[in-house]
């Protein structure tokens, strides 16, 4: 099988099964990483209610742990939540929204990894930096660190922690154990919508309820978030409706537009 | 009249008087039902404030509670925002998003049900099928449930609680008092689009604001959500079209449109 | 310069240096504000963790204290972050969202107006009003103050506060130290989109990291606000197709653009 029809079997095995996966997510992009989810084919619940975190994570296929709104009532249910993770043997997505804008953003993803195994982390490249111990560079959410110093960082981050690391940016890396791919194309319209970062960790979580390896689960949501932001641009006019467009054709997918828009280099 | 008019009139009443509508409702979805409340002509207010909630109860023509989130902050403004629209004669909408998925959003709508009587309970087959006391069968926020297990559901619930009940699905159910209708139409890809089941109780509250009788006002916002919906499900190409023609299909909704597209069956 | 020119520079600035804008905002609109912020070309963040409103404040070049949502975990980090924004320099915006309707959403805004003084107060004629002093007949988080009460109120608070104010409307006022301008255009469609308001706040914000001055501040961003929104509704359809067409519109704003849609009355 080719890359494209590898990871079009795991989009159809998501349509097929509808994978019910759980966001702990911030407030500015629950609703768009919820019709990300839908359009593909599976199953977002969003939530931070540390009393149902248990009873969720069991019945759920992938768990993505959003640090992108840190305030106290959000944090407080994602050590809970990852630990009933690890007990039921649910991958995780670490998505570290922030690491290096302050330190609470710094500290939080930090202190959860110290004591659980990540299936994927994804950020951008100051959030993986930072994460590796190097100086991030980030402003705010955005990076401003190199893509360089990123790989470096996301070698360092797969080996201490395992699993898979995604560093987005305009050419995006997947590392895993021994193995790294760029994955090119999208828009550069992309980075002007809100929240398709973190839209890109819920991929994760989905591609994770259907494919135990997590380099091929963080390939398939890196080459489909690309693949669908280059369709979508070629039919937008700006930011607006290129997301609209990113939806249409997050549902709209077939294997001839990820053969068509696939761009790798290993 | 006919049933389109008599939803119409509703529909020209909740734009002549622009209705407050106060929602209680989850981070997921407070903008897009605050955008089809103002797109149908409503006047949306989002708050989960307890200091405020008596205030805005009594100024507002319905009270729409929403259980999608459930962390204690949500939860905390929701009894006594009943209780001061009990007191203030407000029409209350109750959502069980997610009863069956968590023990917290199964018992929380049973508490308050147990305390008020609701004007209109709209949900999933799988939420109403809880709430009746049966074995849900809920995916997370998503519905499982049979809808022969649904539409009795539905009677056992309207009978305790009075009111109208709302059962959503491919066929929608709507329950009064000695009556039982079906609404067909709409789009398979409605369910594709967050929160668009939050978005029908929000309507239910609009409704409610013009119209006292809580099965019409069940019925015109049943109506209304599939009228918009297939009109606007054959504008889009997608998930992320569908949503914006969908709240354009609200704004510019005629008397014809809702002629042309009303499914009932009684 | 024409009042045209002087706008496109400031936006140009915001396009160069991508200021970075802190919200504290509502539920309802963080995605909307954070969209129209990249789309004009600002990098947003939105956080209301007290822990790192500080370190945030410190690296950004302005902040925006917006109202709409009153729950205690949002108001607690509005008064450090002002603080913070007062010890670095950094021009505070405050969008009083919905004074007037009930009493915390009245008191928090004076309360907040009591310690610091804002850079540019943006809200509707209600609000407006109702901060100055006056009966200002908020209906929910809608206005229905006469516009020329609100002329009064925004001179009585700009007075008083010092800095910029603007009160939005069918006709935007903008007041300066020694100056008022009216603001026409936009569309009737506007007010159908929820957190349209929330979002010329938030582009206050962009337009005062970019320009010290708080008048022209307020001014490009109103003109801004109605020059894009008179082109996307020359595009739309209905609320829902405006909303995407106005961040087109934004992205996209050229000098020529506002030269043709600026309608300004000294």
């Amino acid at each position: 099988m080719t890359d494209a029809e590898k990871i079009y079997s795991d989009i159809e095995a998501i349509r097929a099964k509808a994978p019910l996966v759980l966001n702990i997510t911030n407030y500015v992009v629950t609703n768009n990483t919820a019709n990300a989810l839908l359009a593909l084919g599976a199953s977002p619940i969003m939530s931070h209610a540390v009393e149902e975190m248990a009873e969720l994570v069991a019945i759920s296929g992938a768990l993505v742990i959003n640090l992108g709104t840190v305030a106290p009532e959000y944090l407080a249910a994602m050590e809970p939540a990852w630990t009933a993770a690890d007990k039921a043997g649910v991958p995780t997505i670490l998505d570290p929204v922030g690491a290096g804008a302050s330190l609470l953003r710094t500290v939080t993803p930090l202190a959860l990894l110290a004591d659980h195994k990540p299936f994927i982390i994804r950020g951008n490249a100051s959030e993986i930096t930072t994460l590796a111990g190097g100086e991030g560079g980030a402003k705010g959410v955005d990076s401003t660190a190199s893509s360089e110093s990123a790989v470096m960082a996301a070698r360092v981050l797969r080996k201490k922690h395992g699993g898979a690391v995604v560093v987005s940016g305009e050419v995006d890396i997947v590392a895993g154990e021994g193995i790294r791919v760029q994955v090119m194309g999208g828009s550069p319209l992309m980075p002007r919508v809100t929240g398709l970062g973190c839209t890109a960790s819920a991929l994760c979580g989905a591609f994770a309820a259907v494919n135990k390896n997590p380099f091929e689960a963080a390939l398939g949501a890196t080459v489909t978030m690309k693949v669908a932001g280059e369709i979508a641009a070629a039919k937008a006019s700006g930011p607006g409706t290129l997301q609209l467009h990113f939806y249409d054709a997050l549902y709209n997918l077939s294997l001839q537009d990820v053969e068509d828009h696939i761009k790798l280099v290993r």
